[in-house]
């Protein structure tokens, strides 16, 4: 990917009386995209521009690290659901939809543009979107994807997985499409269910991960397969990570056996992920069981807040504000000290940043510039009242 | 209570364009706090108020079923959540911070109206809330909550039920003060686990159902314990319910239970509701599973949605918009056709009046003129989008 933080020009700001995380009130001056220093008040260079902070919650950039930005349907005119129950239903309703949506001119690169402005209102300054890659479209929608990326460069950063969303094996010639992705700026290869779904779980897995190593690519697995399936193929996971030295750049994504099996089996597999370096993203679902979270966090894998598709062909939920998703996950969790509320907070903005592998993420000096002002006392607040953002910094630049 | 819609002066409004329940387009004549007439094209009256409803969704005034309104934080600073787990601590902190609320000079009857403010505007028109009595502070939040209710009178209609926060079997005293509550102006007697947390079930049923039989009173209990104790807990309700001959008034919050028992025993729990004339709250809950709704309608057990305590000492959630609240409900449900999503604004809409026992509900001619007002296209983007109120009425005044 550009370092579009080196190319930002030599911007020069003091961000007066802000909180980062919380804590007490702090001068932060930035320079160059970066966080240059921070400490109390700091004085402000010759033509420095300065912004009164007013004491309100900095956060370092929202991360989505599970979005469909392809199939968004954000900005048009509410559009009732109307698939079946069920994974093909779902397929097989996306296909129809779109078929709809290109009749009506209206193209992908469009609606991604659409959500990505919602994302970067609320203050998201990177996502990892799934891109559908399948033998219908082809590469159409990666294509479309890599244009909006190209165009909100400045504001936010896009990480694309080229996702099988109608299957792999399943679609002879989808492996294929895969590998062309990689070529035409795909930054990760993606799997869906290869057990549930697909019915050949180890081919599957080992065509993905046999693509993204030739590609020098991660990988992002979808796993919706819950209970003993789901537990099986993440086994399988783990030990092709292991094999290919693949730590820190698998993820799997849902991931809901981890919340159905019995405790042992969850000892073992978080074992498993952690010391095999595979993070996870979970996207606060409605209907499924929460994630053992502070498990996963007393063992170290890295988990990532996601808002999965946003207003389209699957669901009529989501709004692209990831403050509000992490709002629904410690809801979903039952959170109601201000820690616990933090610490969904931190799935959403830390944790996702270690899923994405960004080296530069946080409010200490050196780091990226990429924040967000939140007029709230605490994290909690923050969280559960998830007021609109008052300033969002992408690389030093006010948004 | 006192009927207010017949005391309200003889207001005469012409609602144009309007949609109720998402239908097509039409006029709404309100005269005198109801709806006398509704019609394509409805000549307007002398002295009539047009509005123009600009093809709005109308729905009836929403109602909460289930509110603590003498708990709530609403209005106040931010306050972390202080209490550690389990029902115990959970009273405990609440005892510890209404002393300090009360040394502050922050009355109930204060915070009480600050919320109802929040639920007027967000077009709730009827509310049923539990209040506080104790042997620690007795009737005072009783107290302050009528006077409430009394200031808010033409606005919103509340229902009050004496709730024994505290225990009553293990307080003793408290079961004298639920017979004084009834005296001076509680509409309804609640319980609390009558196994779980007073462990005397039988005995704590007894006792409230014969004060409310005394006093010709309704029932709502709230009911935390989960399987087969929380299904002995509704047997012995339903049982009661049946011998007093209480059909229609008596009222199960929360009922974990039904969510948790298997199959074959959820049917005869759910006959055994339908037959005796029981109804339920729930007030979808983030972390506890959501009630087999489909069953239970289906069946013809009346349930009602509920905010629970709203930013109060037991929780830092919630915001008083009832809408809001259903899309929590459906979403929480895995609701996503636009026909799940409008079955749980039915909930918090003719469900909640059900429960309540509204007898003038709805928006046929007739009905009291309690209406709301919302910018969306179909029940289902209501729900899911819940943007703020554009018009609300109660009995036919325009608030």
């Amino acid at each position: 990917m550009i370092d579009w933080a080196a190319q930002v020009d030599q911007l020069l700001l003091l961000l007066r009386n802000v909180r980062p995380m919380g804590g007490p009130g702090v001068d932060l001056l930035v320079d160059g995209g970066r966080i240059a220093e921070v400490g109390e008040r700091l004085p402000a260079p010759t033509g420095a521009t300065v912004v009164d902070g007013r004491g309100q919650l900095a956060l370092p950039g929202l991360v989505d690290a599970h979005a469909h930005l392809d199939k968004t349907l954000w900005g048009l005119p509410w559009r009732p659901h109307t698939a079946g129950d069920g994974l093909a239903a779902l397929i097989e309703n996306e296909h129809q939809g779109r078929a709809e949506l290109a009749e009506a001119g209206v193209t992908v690169a469009q609606r991604a543009a659409n959500l990505l402005g919602a994302y970067v209102a609320a203050g998201t300054t990177h996502i990892r979107s799934h891109v559908d890659v399948d033998t219908v479209a082809g590469l159409d929608s990666l294509h479309g994807v890599l244009e909006t990326r190209a165009a909100f460069a400045d504001r936010i950063t896009v990480e694309l997985v080229a996702f099988p969303q109608s299957g792999l094996l399943v679609r002879p010639g989808t492996a294929e499409l895969l590998e062309a992705a990689a070529r035409e700026g795909a930054d990760l290869i993606g799997g869906l269910d290869p057990a549930g779904f697909d019915h050949r779980p180890v081919e599957h897995l080992d065509t993905v991960f046999a693509i993204a190593d030739r590609h020098g690519r991660g990988l992002d697995i979808h796993l919706h397969d819950g209970g003993e399936l789901g537990a099986f193929t993440l086994d399988l996971i783990i030990e092709r990570t292991r094999a290919l030295g693949l730590a820190g750049k698998v993820t799997v994504s849902h991931a809901f056996a981890l919340a159905e099996v019995p405790g042992p089996r969850l000892e073992r597999l978080i074992e498993g992920l952690a010391s095999a370096g595979v993070s996870l993203t979970t996207v606060a679902p409605g209907s499924r069981p929460p994630l053992p979270l502070a498990f996963l966090r007393a063992a170290g894998v890295a988990v990532g807040l996601g808002s999965d598709g946003i207003r389209d062909l699957w669901s009529p939920w989501g709004d692209g504000d990831v403050l509000a998703r992490a709002a629904l996950l410690a809801w979903r969790a039952g959170a109601r000290r201000d820690e616990d509320l933090a610490a969904a907070l931190e799935v959403a903005t830390s944790g996702g940043a270690a899923v994405l592998g960004l080296p530069d993420y946080g409010l200490d000096p050196g780091c990226a510039a990429d924040l967000v002002l939140v007029p709230a006392t605490t994290l909690g607040e923050a969280v559960v009242t998830h007021p609109p953002r008052t300033l969002v910094l992408k690389s030093g630049r006010i948004l």
